[in-house]
């Protein structure tokens, strides 16, 4: 008989849609184990386990195998989340005794964390914590972002879901745009402050018939205005329909944001922000005499379950799964990562690597997958995101709409 | 034996993910009818028949049930739109002198059109002219339009696959709002500059968990900045997350577009139109201490059809077959329409009217379906809606991305 203990999972950062397969994935593995005997989960993160917000997951689904099984492509986060730093213990310990007395309190021996890089710090510093004050807990990350932007892993959870409706809505704007025999640019602003990881998704629109996006802007090259209009006029000379893919992010050669340059100023004379987008189909609309649209995919890239890669879900739910057995074979300060072993056929393998080769790091694309001319990716960036966005998770519907699972107690907390 | 004859099928205005659903029920239709040898699709709407660009459907579609069927779940139009009105022709005849030198030179006795408004101004006043040159053609109108817009028929094709694509969006906007524990607005823009229905598809997210749009406002009556205000700040008093959904058109109480009113300045110095949903953002920002944020739907609610509504892509083919067996019966100048019979279960029936009882007019959200607070809508108005959403149809995937039928004829003409 083992000693009965309890563990602890979270989430934290930006939303993606395979952030609760990750959960389900720790759920379902740490209801096997009998080494385990509750399984709690902390609300809107870190920040649950100082305020005590904690929630019986075992009660919520060790019945009810349709209501994990749902949380697998429930959008968002079941938790909630948070944007907490802990300070470093040397600064303000407070944070570390309130969390370590819920630990006791609470007799978790397990704590798994789901986020992106700055979650990872939040790992990195309690899993040395405990260390120093010889605490009894194993704690591990457990990645995700749409970004893709951490280090030592492959890609990240969330990253494959997100490219794939980045892809199938360009794919669609592009059917949209080709019905007039007008010319007309039309700029598609995709999220990425300073990686491209998700606007080079764009590129998995094209096909036979569909070159669609034409030009593609990552934020990891400085963006010169007057290149891109000269970039837009080569294609409309050859093109009735240009469709350029642009990151939020991208920067002018000492830079400074281009969606920073716009200096609009609202109603009230203040300056104001616009997208990316939008100011460059100002310029546009100031230099060239063609139509212009810019669209915004705004928070949908990363919320809609409705078109999801399985391939991406499942593999969130096994980093979940594996993070279970890895902290009950004694892992401590490691994040669950995934390496593809092969291509073609793709396959990945599962292990862990230590939170700080992790932890605070950001990964770009790399600058040979750019072309030369810094409007486009090559195809061997093509070749990496292809396996990432396959299959297609059932989805259940009711009236109409996707059925996902309730959170009423994110609401009512 | 029949004499052969053909006919000549095109599509106008703006797309709808259910327009080629309504191409194709023409098409299947018409190669199964005697009285019909060749079916010809113009490019560009009646443009494409000034210019002579006619393509033979015949050929493309007569030995590919496969294409056939996928035409069905292509978003956008095949064959290509315009926005162009024919002028009366007391004014100039010159554009009747051409279209029918066409008509006559393919032989072409059944002419249909798939369209909004506008376009049905088209077929009325190409079937006046028709009898008044005692011209030997049938002349039928096909609806469409994601603004559902249309008098005398129940809904429109197209309407059906946008409320679902908002409704859906907007679960999953309020699954990603809900984590954080915080104060937030969020105000979702949606397409309608003069009628309000596919705003107020966006309460078909409500469910059991989530109440989300809390407030909805539609351009049907006047939209007041300071009761916008206060409505924001009660649902701030007993709720976190707060959730608008707005439509593009909302006007103040003298008709001018609260979209005008920013009189914000690009880099130019020029005053640009922001979005409905920006002026909001950047005002509620100014009046209330909270996180705000404005997302724009934009075009993917009219091109989204990997989240169509089967209902709605069913009926629009439908629509697309009575309008040949119409015209077989000597039918013209009228549309198509579909009335509903009963809501539940949910049934319809096929006939048409004259198009005159249909062009150029507009059906706005009715006054007693808006609550009187002017900022929801009522139980009756979502029983109306609820049956359109229904069903899912089965969308092939290659590589991830859905698989549509090619439009390199519209990319090459």
């Amino acid at each position: 008989m083992f000693p009965k203990t309890n563990c602890l999972v979270a989430q934290s950062g930006g939303p993606t849609v395979a952030i609760n397969a990750s959960l389900a994935g720790v759920i379902e593995e740490a209801l096997k184990c009998p080494k385990i005997d509750t399984i709690y989960g902390a609300l809107n993160g870190i920040l649950g386990v100082l305020e005590e917000k904690l929630i019986n997951l075992s009660d919520t689904f060790s019945d009810d195998p349709e209501a994990l099984s749902l949380l697998k492509t429930t959008p968002s986060m079941y938790l909630g989340s948070c944007r907490y730093k802990l300070s470093s213990v040397t600064e303000k310990d407070s944070d570390y005794l309130e969390i370590f007395k819920i630990f006791q309190k609470f007799n978790i021996k397990y704590f798994f964390y789901i986020g992106g890089n700055d979650s990872m710090d939040t790992v990195s510093k309690l899993s040395k914590y405990a260390k120093k004050i010889n605490f009894d807990i194993q704690v591990i990350g457990i990645p995700k972002t749409i970004d893709n932007d951490l280090m030592h892993i492959d890609h990240t959870p969330g990253y494959g879901s997100a490219a794939k409706y980045i892809a199938s809505s360009i794919l669609e704007i592009a059917h949209d745009t080709y019905i007039y025999d007008l010319q007309t640019v039309t700029i598609v602003e995709i999220m990425g402050r300073n990686a491209g990881w998700l606007t080079a998704a764009s590129a998995l629109a094209r096909n036979k018939y569909n070159t669609a996006p034409h030009l593609i802007y990552l934020p990891e090259t400085p963006f010169s205005t007057q290149q891109f209009i000269k970039d837009v006029e080569k294609e409309l000379s050859h093109r009735k329909q240009v469709i350029v893919a642009v990151s939020e992010g991208i920067k002018d050669s000492i830079g400074e944001y281009i969606s920073a340059k716009s200096g609009q100023v609202d109603q009230f004379g203040h300056v104001m922000l616009s997208g990316t987008g939008k100011y460059l189909e100002n310029l546009v609309k100031e230099t060239l005499a063609c139509k212009v649209r810019s669209i915004e995919l705004n928070v949908l890239q990363r919320c809609a379950t409705h078109i999801s890669s399985l391939t991406d879900i499942e593999e969130a739910c096994t980093l979940g799964k594996t993070s279970v057995s890895l902290a009950l074979d004694g892992v401590t300060g490691e994040m669950v990562v995934l390496t593809r072993d092969s291509n073609s056929p793709y396959s990945v393998s599962y292990s862990s690597i230590s939170i700080d080769e992790v932890a605070n790091k950001e990964k770009l694309v790399p600058m040979n997958w750019i072309t030369d001319g810094k409007n486009d990716i090559t195809n061997e960036f093509m070749e990496y995101m292809m396996p990432l966005i396959h299959g297609e998770p059932t989805l259940l519907y009711k009236n109409g709409i996707p059925v996902y699972l309730p959170v009423d107690h994110l609401l009512n907390n």
